[in-house]
């Protein structure tokens, strides 16, 4: 999972649940370790009458090599099916060395401790009830989406079972009681709920879990599940800021939760467990917001997991990472799923200073309760306006003005002064990513610093007001690229476009634990809310997980890559002014496809693309054969040896292109790619090439028109980019669009020419 | 109004709103003063077109004897014509020595500044849509409530007005628009606003008005009219405290708002001129939280005033006053009007300790805001546990033990400290009374204390959790007589048996201005709410005025006596466990009526009382032949000298009996009583008496046997009460109750004697 769920600003990024010291403390304690296992089920001896069996029985032949110094013996954890063929087991290195001896082992990696990865949304991303994507999915309904994560919180609103169907007979899943989670928690809304920690307790022997269930006890599954699918929920609000009616993006599509990530630590065995039991219980969409860092795809549990997936015709989002941004730091940079980077939101949360002057200036805040402040004396002194010792600011009886920022990150000296609230000034867009604002008060921007100080020292006994709560819609620009969004190129795999899409992920409001705090009051209050407003590639995974979810209902026979096509072809690379989409990371420059992928997604253009660039199983077999594998690296992740690498190919049918050049050569970069697009628009129709070249690259296609007869007739073109450049480690972009007549469809691809970055293997 | 409005506990008693040192500044300016001028309307010389004009006039004439030390000559301010003949005006001690001489004067007396006196509650009136009261009278609809208070914040949610039905064609209201109320806001619900300061500015003729409009900047206004008539308001809670839908106790009646008190102060000649607009308007009831102390009633605004509103056939209700629980405190002892006792609610705000061995307790807490305190160390050191040293609490890192409840009141060492939460111990009801909790924490049963200290001094590793913004309804014994309500005998006059009835006062939610704060956190941090909880005679008395103004859409043909005997016969002398009403301010002692009046509203059981004691103004008239008043002192009441006292009686036919015998005289007391009951039931009936005579008494009622032979009949018995006790000024009391066949009506007056107290003259 990512290293950072919520952004509590840039000085809290590194106190990210997965990063927090109690997990240090939970050393494998034995000499053995969890080894994820492939193995090649069609080489299980006939004897055995399940794979599972098979399994066991591998694990037990391998106990002989045990010794005294080791007490028991190996140890079974899981036996996957469905997404990989294998186990996983508590092996000693010995144990191991005996196990690869064994017929049909393939390979086999240690078990990982994984690191971690928000409703006004709907409305920005223009999902409405009377036309669009909402309608024509009947938002969502009968559509089930497996959520990967850390739980849920059943009792949530989000969660109520209001306006929803009978559960349809597809579904095999069920309501796993556990500790405080009893089965009738499940509803026809929350539809499943199970949990996988086996690879954790083989880990640690002596772990006691403290939630020894589904149920998520610190928000961030809660998140995401009510992201994709949350029930609609009057009056929700993070204490009174964005405040209205929740609901999921597929607000009748039905969650089945596979919890897989602990307060103690989450295992790649448990992830694979839980990706594997969706599968098996039929659900359509998987959302996942996690993924791992320095992994190559081969022993990359989500890679593996979401071939599977893939093949059995599962939608598999996830998120890009919080590791932007630098370029070459996304994760789950993985070609058969859909990876989401993180925008903003058109969404300001806000306080309003009115000094008695008259003069009202609107700030951001998000301070937690609706606080007064009125009519209070307005001091600037600056022997105080350090705000940085309790004793001074405690001199002073009224507003304070505060000239030095870092006393907002440090604020304890102000929670504990008797001063009842500050101005502090600040221009740095990354506050407006964070709900930490302990202290009643506003920033404003830097504009207003020197009128506002003035009135303070030249007015007759100036005073101000501040009030709370206030919510800002249609902020500008939005969306722009989150800065801690990760950005491509993939380091698993660079010559895929990665990430696909950018969805809304600064600062979303969706269900929270409501035993976990969210908020604080001075230095010691904590306060817990029904819904929390969260920041990350995690929030925004979701959305587009949501946006598939409905495709897959508006478009049952849609295939995963065609759902992702046609997200990735209809989305927006305009922002909310009509310019081109910024990014927060890059000083505001237009963001590249490395941060922000084919755009913002559109879901009700989504609904209707026009072209469909699909791919199937077999398409991603010939790719990986093109990848420098071994053999049983490739069957690791396609589940046999009996692949064919016949029609091996690096040029997989992607909606969107990237050429690399290795930095500083003096060669000229001339890459050739072929794709075919499906029409999935009602009859016939003949669609132009617009081609925006990179700077420094030519572009040609070839032919520039593609005319088709009816619907489902496929049509094949070649694009190549020829990139002249000086090849000075810069990247540049372009697109190319289809475009049928009168503009009805618009298939817009982003084209990247980019450096070589670090690649993990 | 009452000296106190919200109970703020003990120690913040005289902190009340209209006892703030602001109100001392605003000393009158000039030697003029405003006068209260009561005129001989019949003696208006016919060259006058109006009554304005001729008392202009009036005030012109005695300019003459102004000299040039008073700048300007008199000031007319108002001129009074529904409920008092006459006007106010700004006159120099010689000047009214002149008025006093001008053909029609009757009498005159200085303007004087006046002080002032909440929703589940509806719920604990066994209001309900299916049967009684609310359907009989359609929730009160087309009823105008004229509520006489600090004005109304239009904007509350509780004055939408969805659902309600055009204004009747006899409302002659209008919505005056003024500093930041716009005529527009007056809307079905709020039918109108009107403000009135013209004796707050005639007095203190430099003065700036804050808010010269209707509009409340307070919140007691909206408080008291919203818990009249407020409409529906789902999810409406005191930060999370006593949530669910807030609605007035007459939801479809309309509000129409005078506001006569004013942050800087209330005048009795602005009071007047507001109740006197309110009937000229065609209000059904009029619904006044305020009161003056230590005035006869000839000099009493709301006694002057409720008679004129009487005659024309408006029903007055208003408080008795927070100066319990000594006898003889109640304020607004006038026999035309329903005069309303305090009583508390059966709801229990909570917060709940859990222990680290298990131990589970419930205490009080109202600490205003969701805060998380889980799992922490619990603390108990004697050093520390005096909770007064914000250093030694500082010391402690987890919840701490006080046992001193002084530093529950003086907190500010808690409030500065690093103490995440801390844990008292009191079993005084009266902190129920009051929603000051500053700090995280709750106070528990003493009878814990042991239990708590012990783990805490000697568990494994003790620890606690608490939980908040719990509210727990059905508490008991409830009703309790509220310590604070003022009790009879009334010093105004004494001989008719007041308070009248005793209604829901401690902490009542309703709306609340959002401007103004209801609650704190630690030293500092002020919050504000759309709905807050309220206690005081204030609150009870709007809770009785929508019962009425729900009698008066049920039984429209009802005069302001028929349904005060309605609510009064009907009240209940029990509380929610069978057992009789106790009084908290005499030691949890059964209930005097000199505390509770008849007792507990009852609302249905008031639409159907059987039989009624019903009065004409000629028989308030002939009672104030008997109270030793000068001809122009009773004239200043009824407005007319033309009034006859040829049936002078002090035996007024009211619902409740008091005898009053004179402390130490060895004289035996032996009153009669003459009362006459008229039968509204449908069709004959049979009702039979039965006495529960004082402690000290004997009781003889003839006949004891009372034949209706259709509705409206009316029957006539005499009541004697003879007292023969030790006169040891102790207060006894008993009841009479008639009763139908199958005690389908029971028909009950309390009776009380009583030793004589201060009569104010």
């Amino acid at each position: 999972m990512e290293g950072l769920i919520f952004k509590v600003l840039r000085s809290f990024l590194v106190l990210t649940w997965f990063l927090v010291p109690f997990h240090a403390s939970l050393v494998v304690s034995a000499k053995r370790s969890t080894y994820i296992v492939h193995m090649d089920k069609s080489a299980m001896p006939k004897a055995f009458s399940s794979h599972h069996m098979w399994y066991s029985s591998t694990v037990d032949a391998v106990k002989s090599v045990s010794f005294d110094s080791l007490r028991n013996g190996p140890k079974f954890v899981y036996s996957y099916d469905n997404v990989l063929h294998g186990f996983s087991a508590l092996l000693s290195e010995d144990e191991l060395e005996a196990l690869k001896k064994s017929p049909g082992f393939l390979s086999a990696y240690t078990d990982k401790l994984v690191t971690t990865d928000t409703t006004h949304t709907y409305n920005f991303l223009s999902l409405n009830p009377t036309n669009g994507l909402w309608p024509a999915s009947d938002f969502g309904k009968d559509v089930i989406v497996g959520v990967i994560d850390t739980g849920v919180w059943p009792e949530s609103p989000s969660y109520k079972d209001d306006g929803m169907t009978p559960i349809p007979s597809k579904w095999k899943g069920t309501c796993e009681a556990g500790q405080d989670f009893n089965s009738s928690l499940c509803n026809l809304k929350l539809i499943g709920a199970r949990y996988f920690n086996k690879g954790l307790v083989a880990a640690n022997p002596k772990i006691v879990i403290s939630m020894n269930s589904t149920r998520d006890t610190f928000g961030h599954g809660t998140h995401t599940s009510s992201t994709v699918a949350g029930n609609y929920v009057e009056d929700a609000s993070f204490f009174g800021y964005a405040s209205g009616t929740a609901r999921g993006i597929a607000p009748r599509a039905r969650v089945a939760m596979y919890k897989v990530s602990w307060p103690e630590g989450a295992y790649t065995s448990d992830i694979i467990a839980g990706i594997d039991q969706a599968v098996a219980d039929g659900v359509d969409v998987i959302s996942i917001s996690m993924g791992l860092n320095f992994i190559p795809l081969y022993e990359d549990p989500l890679a593996i997991a979401s071939f599977g997936a893939m093949e059995k015709g599962v939608m598999f989002s996830c998120s890009a990472g919080n590791n932007g941004p630098s370029l070459g730091t996304l994760h789950n940079g993985i070609p058969w799923t859909m990876t989401v980077a993180a925008g903003t939101v058109d969404r300001f949360l806000a306080g309003t200073v009115t000094l008695g002057n008259g003069m009202t200036i609107t700030g951001w805040t998000t301070f937690p309760a609706r606080a007064v402040v009125e009519d209070l004396p307005l001091i600037y002194s600056p022997t105080i306006a350090g705000c940085n010792s309790s004793d001074l600011l405690s001199s002073a009886h009224g507003i304070v003005i505060c000239d030095n920022f870092n006393a907002f990150y440090n604020h304890e000296n102000i929670s504990r002064s008797t001063v009842p609230a500050t101005i502090f000034f600040s221009d740095d867009p990354e506050i407006t990513e964070s709900t930490t604002f302990p202290d009643p008060g506003v920033i404003i921007s830097t504009k207003y610093q020197e009128d506002v100080i003035k009135y303070a020292l030249n007015g007759v006994k100036p005073t101000a007001s501040i009030t709370f709560q206030q919510t800002i819609l249609g902020a500008n620009p939005a969306p722009v690229v989150a800065d801690y969004s990760s950005r491509g190129p993939a380091p698993s795999y660079p010559n895929i476009l990665k990430p696909d899409v950018m969805a809304p992920g600064t600062l979303v409001l969706a269900a929270w634990v409501p035993t976990s705090p969210v908020a604080t009051i001075g230095d010691k209050i904590r306060l817990s809310s029904d819904f929390s407003l969260a920041t990350g590639t995690s929030m925004a995974c979701p959305h587009a997980s949501g946006v598939a979810a409905l495709l897959k209902g508006a478009h049952p026979e849609w295939s995963p890559a065609a759902i992702r096509s046609a997200i990735m072809t209809t989305a927006s690379t305009l922002d909310n002014t009509q310019s081109p989409i910024k990014d927060m990371g890059f000083n505001y420059d237009i963001a590249s496809p490395l941060a922000m992928g084919a755009g913002h997604i559109n879901p009700n253009a989504a609904l209707d693309p026009g072209l469909i660039y699909d791919a199937t199983a077999q398409d991603y077999i010939s790719l990986l054969c093109t990848m420098n594998l071994t053999r049983s690296q490739i069957a690791s992740i396609v589940r046999s040896t009996d692949y064919s690498c016949l029609n091996a190919s690096s040029d997989l049918n992607y909606p969107s292109f990237i050429a690399l050049y290795n930095n500083g050569s003096t060669e000229v970069l001339n890459k050739i790619f072929e794709r075919t697009v499906t029409n999935v628009g009602d009859g016939p129709a003949t669609y132009k090439a617009i081609v925006t070249a990179p700077r420094g690259s030519v572009v040609e296609v070839n032919p520039q028109t593609l005319a088709f007869q009816e619907k489902y007739d496929r049509q094949t073109y070649s694009l190549t980019i020829r990139y002249t450049s000086d090849n000075s480690a810069k990247v540049s972009f372009g697109s190319i669009t289809w475009s049928d007549f009168g503009g009805k469809h618009v298939v817009r691809s982003p084209i990247v020419v980019s450096p070589i970055t670090t690649v993990w293997a």
